[in-house]
């Protein structure tokens, strides 16, 4: 029997993660990365990245520009990232130099909305009905297939509702296509739910698996609003997420945290969407559990075996998105609240500036 | 009546905190900065400090270097500090351009064994008998007055046991003055004690307090050791300390987090020390509330309202003094842990290397 089918990669203390991407989500991943000793060095385009006030090293290039690239993976321990968009050319040349968690086949899969379904289906998974085209005409024929209301999606870049365009009507099949201008998109059928929910999942580096309890999401406008912990649902659904999730990442042979969205339906779990990171979903985590998502994220980038996922705490996480920050002295007032804040210069429309963990009470009950 | 007796500095969003000193308390200042959105400019003479892994900012220069002082105290909003020596000179000169919080009178007394023994007992406070003494034979007569054991210590600078030398019987008396070399210092006499215990209290710019509950600590070789909450103290203990703290708060106009020891005697609480600043013995609060401390610390600083110190669960807090640190992976598979590293570079005998919290369970009673 062969005890090492895992290839083990633990950093040692004080080195140094390398984080493609600098907003929020690597903002946070460094605070975690700091709480176990790690420096960390971010690559990213946006000289303003709130992810470098908190970050060791801060490389401004853009992701096309071989010489920074090389430079970077060079001086990191390890690369992981705060985002699923990251061109291919990019990791080519980073993996050269560097070992990138979560894995190639995740980013792969869930950088095109067709691909991710069909990895999805072939795992068994129930995903919401949906049709690729390729010409207006085929697209047309897709709508009939599929029925209205149905959704238009960008296979790539979409996300917080970017990249969309709605068919409530047949008629407006027509102005939708033209609305993708072009891009290779996938029409998502409708799907009746009772609820929204997510789960954060971790895989460490050991193959071990550890998933936060699924959290309940609500938008608005494409974007999430809230998550409450617990989520509304029964024992056997909770069951099905995390064993749901748990597929995913094994079939990936992934390392590190995952989001999986999850519409619940009369007819079980159909899965929205996957994204191969810390998932704004998990945020709740920060206030609700000992180790949060971001934590996790790092102990399993680094060989680290995973931390207790288990909550002490409900939680209703509240995004403050654009102007909603103005409201943060009400949040500092209120007692049962912690502020995470993101330090953005500018407020923008849409734009995610921080959230709100409200700590609801002690978690008696799983 | 007059309302506006409180002169608030309230910093505006992203605004920028300057911090003296860059070790590990400046760093979990950073992060907790980090969380309101607020930026941050460390200032430390060591070009390592583990601090700067998370600041903005920072700058390298001695506490003497005015051109250097000046320039900080012109680019940020405020000034705070994480530990107390800072030369009167620097203060000064940084006083000129800028705000620095907590105030100078809390330095003041903070730096000097004697000036705080008397300001304490002006308050009506307890403190361990003590004397002053100008020389040899001066200090000869007050050993022979306090009694042994007792115990000398350098009036300025010292800290986790240093400037300190025991006098366990009358004949190491003369050993014990050559020990201070010249340092101007007080004997302190033996106290009694059950316990010890501490508080870390917070006062905000409009004069609100809030008090953390207190510590357990026990000391080894002279630095914090554990600190376990809560205390196995009376009601009316935890009230007496926490009134005490309160009562230096105001005596001092205070703003920020003060660490206050205590002895818990048979004939009451006894002050140990003080200290004008975030405080080893309230790092349980990471774990233990919703609001930290150092969270704390950065909300009377900017002039917010203070956050909620309830504590939501039990908590052990142990340091990693030294090699301790090579147990991290022990830690790190402890479900119930939670693991702060100061991302130091090198272990020496004696160094804080980091600290763990050991989440005990909720916190039912307070």
């Amino acid at each position: 029997m062969n005890l090492e089918i895992y290839d083990i990669h633990m950093l040692e203390k004080n080195s140094v993660i390398g984080i493609l991407g600098g907003g929020q989500l690597a903002r946070m991943l460094c605070v975690a990365a700091s709480k176990l000793g790690f420096q960390t060095h971010i690559y990213e385009p946006d000289a303003s990245a709130p992810g470098s006030q908190v970050a060791n090293v801060t490389t401004t290039a853009s992701y096309e520009d071989q010489e920074a690239l090389a430079a970077f993976a060079k001086s990191v321990d390890v690369i992981t990232y705060e985002f699923e968009n990251i061109p291919a050319a990019t990791l080519d040349y980073l993996e050269r130099y560097n070992s990138i968690y979560p894995n190639r086949k995740a980013l792969e899969v869930s950088q095109d909305r067709l691909v991710e379904k069909e990895f999805l289906q072939s795992l068994g998974l129930q995903v919401a009905p949906y049709a690729a085209f390729s010409s207006r005409d085929e697209f047309l024929h897709a709508v009939q297939h599929i029925g209205v209301p149905s959704i238009l999606k960008t296979r790539r870049f979409g996300y917080d509702g970017k990249g969309q365009a709605r068919v409530l009507k047949a008629e407006q099949a027509d102005a939708a296509f033209d609305d993708m201008k072009g891009a290779p998109s996938v029409c998502e059928g409708f799907v009746d739910f009772v609820s929204e929910i997510s789960v954060i999942a971790a895989r460490g580096q050991t193959g071990e698996i550890a998933c936060f309890d699924p959290g309940e999401n609500i938008h608005r406008d494409g974007i999430l609003h809230t998550t409450s912990i617990p989520a509304k649902i029964s024992a056997s659904q909770r069951m099905d997420a995390v064993l749901m999730a748990s597929k995913i990442l094994n079939a990936l042979g992934y390392v590190g945290v995952l989001g999986v969205e999850f519409f619940v339906t009369k007819a079980g779990l159909v899965i929205n969407e996957i994204a191969p990171r810390v998932h704004n979903s998990g945020h709740w985590t920060q206030n609700g559990c000992i180790i949060d998502q971001f934590e996790q994220h790092i102990r399993a980038v680094v060989g680290y075996p995973l931390g207790n996922g288990e909550r002490h705490s409900n939680v209703e996480m509240t995004n403050l998105i654009g102007t909603d920050i103005n409201d943060v002295m009400q949040y500092a007032n209120d007692t049962q609240v912690a502020i995470h804040l993101y330090g953005k210069a500018h407020v923008r429309a849409g734009r995610k500036m921080g959230h709100i963990n409200r700590v609801l009470g002690p978690a008696y009950t799983k």
